[in-house]
């Protein structure tokens, strides 16, 4: 029940501590587990939990989290959970009569990113279920992280917010581009191997009396070869609308370029 | 279990609408709801439930967010569900050998955004706990949104993927700067205020021969300066500073000017 093995712990984890004061339900502290590992973070640390520690409740609702993150650490004081840290944020739902700044998740990610890449140590701290932090707890923390959300309903559980505040830490370090179109085992079709298909078509159209007038063609012709380039065919999709063309007239595909 | 009143409940929504396909636990179904209507969403669609709807569990898990929500309407096929939709994100965990775009959730909220601007009906896709979406249903969507996670540990929950895709779609509608610094009920102080405060702090630590040398001495003021400036302190605060001057010299604070 002591922070002993803290330092080693926390100097191997990529991101942000997550402090959870007074937490009362072994199974938000699983979920808020779960929810850390997830983002990949691991250094959890508990001050006052109701039901001490370790809990079983919590190691069964962490999904194997709690099993492969270093030992949770318990403290008596948030001050002696927070003593190594370099800035401390403080989740809370409510507006604070204090002066102090105010992050969304998004620019406390943003903040933790930056503090971290500089050799910072950075701490989330999050209140007990029903109270939230206390004031005092409050003003320990540099800084106050609010999470905006539906003022008409505005519900989050502690497990919920950790995983917020978990999940802006983790993207905040990703690199996945915000879309992008894998290829599967296919390669994009070389533009060639549209022309065939595209005159193919317009061959085929032609002898099947689809343009009622000349005027109307070039327009016609025009707008499928847009819808036909905006799906980006692979060379198996195109081989498939050979087939198709194939099927509806009776014709046989015509032989294939190597 | 129709889908008839789906007009009413989706028409007045300010988001995307939810489709949980073939659900299997209550309490994820209820998760599900209040994960959305803390991030403003009210249109939530089934497909199949397991344990048919209404269902208790829900009830019992939405906190109260199922009350405040239209109903919930049920559907046969995923194909009924997402008819009237002109854009559909299946969320998937895994990669799929499909070619299709695939966003983040952030890059896919602002897609929605976007979308809901031009006046389009979009709906998110999320398949059932432990199997997630068949390749059917996937390929019905327009386009995949994929979480990026730990790929060490990746073991989101049905309720915390609708919440995270929740959040990130409020998030792409609110306007709340990521750092702000609200002053409470004091005024930022005036400059003035603070010259006279450091102007009598450098007088009091004068006559308490806090600077050891000539030399010495503007450069602490400076350091002196800029610590406090950081501060950004509130009248509040600068009388309170005085005061400490006041008592750890036993000498009054001097009038302040109104």
């Amino acid at each position: 029940m002591s922070g002993t093995d803290r330092t080693q712990t926390t100097d191997t984890a990529p991101g942000p501590s997550i402090i959870l004061v007074e937490p009362q339900m072994g199974e938000n502290i699983g979920a808020a587990a779960r929810a850390m590992l997830n983002c990949g973070l691991t250094d959890m640390r508990l001050v006052r939990p109701r039901d001490g520690w370790p809990n079983e409740k919590a190691t069964a609702m962490s999904s194997g989290a709690l099993a492969q993150m270093p030992p949770v650490t318990v403290f008596d004081t948030t001050a002696a959970a927070i003593a190594d840290f370099q800035y401390v944020y403080a989740t809370t739902a409510r507006t604070r009569d204090m002066v102090k700044p105010v992050f969304t998740p998004r620019g406390a990610a943003q903040d933790i990113h930056e503090r971290l890449a500089e050799g910072q140590k950075t701490a989330l701290l999050f209140g007990a279920e029903r109270t939230g932090l206390t004031n005092d707890d409050t003003a320990l923390a540099h800084t106050v992280v609010t999470i905006p959300l539906n003022p008409g309903f505005s519900s989050l559980n502690l497990g919920q917010a950790v995983l917020l505040l978990s999940y802006e830490c983790y993207q905040a370090t990703e690199q996945t581009p915000a879309q992008q179109c894998p290829m599967g085992k296919s390669n994009p079709v070389p533009h060639e191997k549209l022309q065939e298909l595209y005159a193919r078509l317009e061959h085929e159209l032609e002898a099947h009396h689809f343009f009622r007038t000349a005027d109307q063609k070039p327009t016609t012709i025009r707008n499928l070869h847009n819808l036909l380039n905006r799906a980006e065919m692979t060379e198996q999709e195109v081989s498939t609308f050979h087939g198709i063309i194939s099927a509806l007239t009776g014709k046989k595909s015509p032989p294939q370029s190597p």
